[in-house]
């Protein structure tokens, strides 16, 4: 039951890197000024996140693992939307000294959870103190084969007339955060195996890596992934690729739970929700229909949920071809 | 004067993506899901540090800009002490929504200055809104030459007889750190030419980039950068190396600035004040002659300060052989 102020930081970090592992892959690792490798010629990719206590987390909700977990799942997800594999991660955290030693540890055994299925390491990081909110950075490179770096899938590559898809479902993470946030008798009334069934949503996210890395390999060229909401992330791609989209609602693939949890708001979780991290797709209609078998082989359901078109902004219609306004479209950071 | 609140993530993102330019190293740039770019076969290194508000900055102390010059500079510091070449910075940013955008803009332009310097270009990155400590988190990758990755300057390589050297001077940056916190009428009551000089110390940390691959080149093997203050980093060296060290106090290379304005504590200064951000390196006295041609070539001064020696425990010794025990030897986060 020690707290950083007892075991100090050296102490912590020796611990960490117990946690953390070792592997055969870094020529240097924790203990040095930088981590050091052999890297072959490769189409590299890099993506940095930072959780903070309170914005992102609430550890009354989310237990120190799936914390751990979490921090590096949500980068995973940036490598799997660029369709490349993931190799190394450096995590800073920033902790209050009356944390405990072993909460510390268990995020870090989170992120070796996922680290072992992921095959993406721990190569190093950085501890300090804060006086408030626990701050987590993690920063993950990937990289896909030599001579292929055309090919990673960005946003900025859709055209009028693609067919814009989406893996899996969408909305059960952000009704499972309203689940743990209010409880059961918040304005949504859920039967507790449909609240444990979006809690576990939210909690732990599923990895896209094999989705991703094969809708590159089939020619799909322009994705993201889904972490701020469907809508609000649609228009980024939207606006990086000079053109508009058309979401048909009913097309939308809600999460069962969600369905049946919340029948008459489902749709607009699933449009506005954020934290899917599925992936969001954009394909002319033969590369849609190569991209849809390639999942099926990997096991990963995709829909086809409408098309890029050449008028600008995001329209979401319903059965009638009349345009819904959902409420909420997303999270500003700042707003 | 609008603030982030103002502004709005997206906005400020726009605005941080001008500051820091555009390069033709990346294949992808701000506003995908991760930077891409070919990476040609090499010996990687990624080192990362986070700072954060009240612990390793005070901005009533440091402006805005300096914060950003320094948060680079302190990376870039681990890669020199790698002996490696940095290629790029991933900047992960946590802001008060009341901070003014301008303030923000001028941290990555003080980035920016150092990127020009360094050739390191700001890939990518975060912005996050937090609601007390501005927290700053920099990731920066380097590399050398396919082949060379033994080459790369380690802590464990250290070897009992080796000459144990320093780069530039020490102990001016802690003094300068003291002069802003305490202003001239502190303990060290300083003339304002040289608190001025002190300051700047601080300020402005020197990057060892040439002269961290400099020491590679010749065959140095074993080299960190001086963070924490020299004995305690010294410690962590020879822990490492599964040695100890003598130095000797008489030797240690004092800040002409700081040996003027506090002659009776400059050593101790030099010995545990920290943030001097230059190379402690030990090598055979072959290979020590060597590296001091060399870093004279490159314009960096160095120092002889002691032996690495087979029995465990840093001593800090005066002119009559007697150990001298600094009332500080550095920081531990937690403690």
């Amino acid at each position: 039951m020690a707290t950083l102020r007892e075991t100090g930081e050296f102490g912590l970090i020796t611990k960490l890197a117990q946690t953390i592992g070792s592997t055969t892959r870094l020529l240097v690792g924790i203990g040095d000024d930088a981590a050091a490798w052999h890297q072959p010629a490769a189409g590299m990719v890099a993506t940095t996140d930072m959780l903070v206590e309170g914005n992102h987390f609430d550890l009354a909700l989310t237990g120190w693992h799936d914390l751990g977990w979490k921090a590096l799942a949500v980068n995973l997800s940036d490598i799997a939307a660029m369709g490349a594999s993931p190799s190394f991660a450096f995590v800073s955290i920033g902790l209050r000294p009356e944390t405990r030693a072993e909460d510390v540890i268990d995020l870090y055994a989170g992120m070796r959870a996922l680290s072992d299925e992921s095959g993406c390491f721990v190569g190093g990081g950085d501890t300090v103190s804060v006086r408030s909110e626990i701050v987590l950075n993690v920063t993950v490179l990937g990289s896909v084969p030599v001579g292929e770096s055309d090919t990673l899938l960005r946003r900025d590559r859709g055209r009028p007339g693609d067919v814009l898809a989406v893996t899996g479902t969408l909305g059960g993470s952000a009704a499972g955060l309203r689940v743990l946030q209010r409880g059961f008798s918040s304005s949504i009334s859920v039967a507790p195996p449909l609240a444990a069934q979006l809690i576990e949503v939210h909690r732990r996210p599923q990895l896209r890596l094999a989705a991703g890395a094969a809708l590159r390999r089939v020619g799909v060229r322009c994705a993201m992934d889904v972490s701020d909401g469907l809508l609000a992330d649609l228009g980024k791609l939207c606006a990086a690729s000079g053109c508009g989209a058309t979401v048909h609602a009913a097309s939308l693939p809600l999460h069962p739970a969600l369905r049946d949890a919340d029948p008459e708001h489902a749709r607009a979780w699933a449009a506005a929700g954020g934290e899917d991290y599925e992936l969001l797709f954009a394909a002319p209609a033969a590369v849609w229909r190569a991209a849809a078998a390639a999942l099926a082989a990997v096991g990963v359901p995709v829909t086809d949920i409408g098309r890029l078109n050449a008028e600008r902004g995001v329209r979401l219609l319903d059965e009638r071809h009349q345009e819904l306004r959902p409420a909420q479209t997303g999270w500003d950071h700042f707003a």
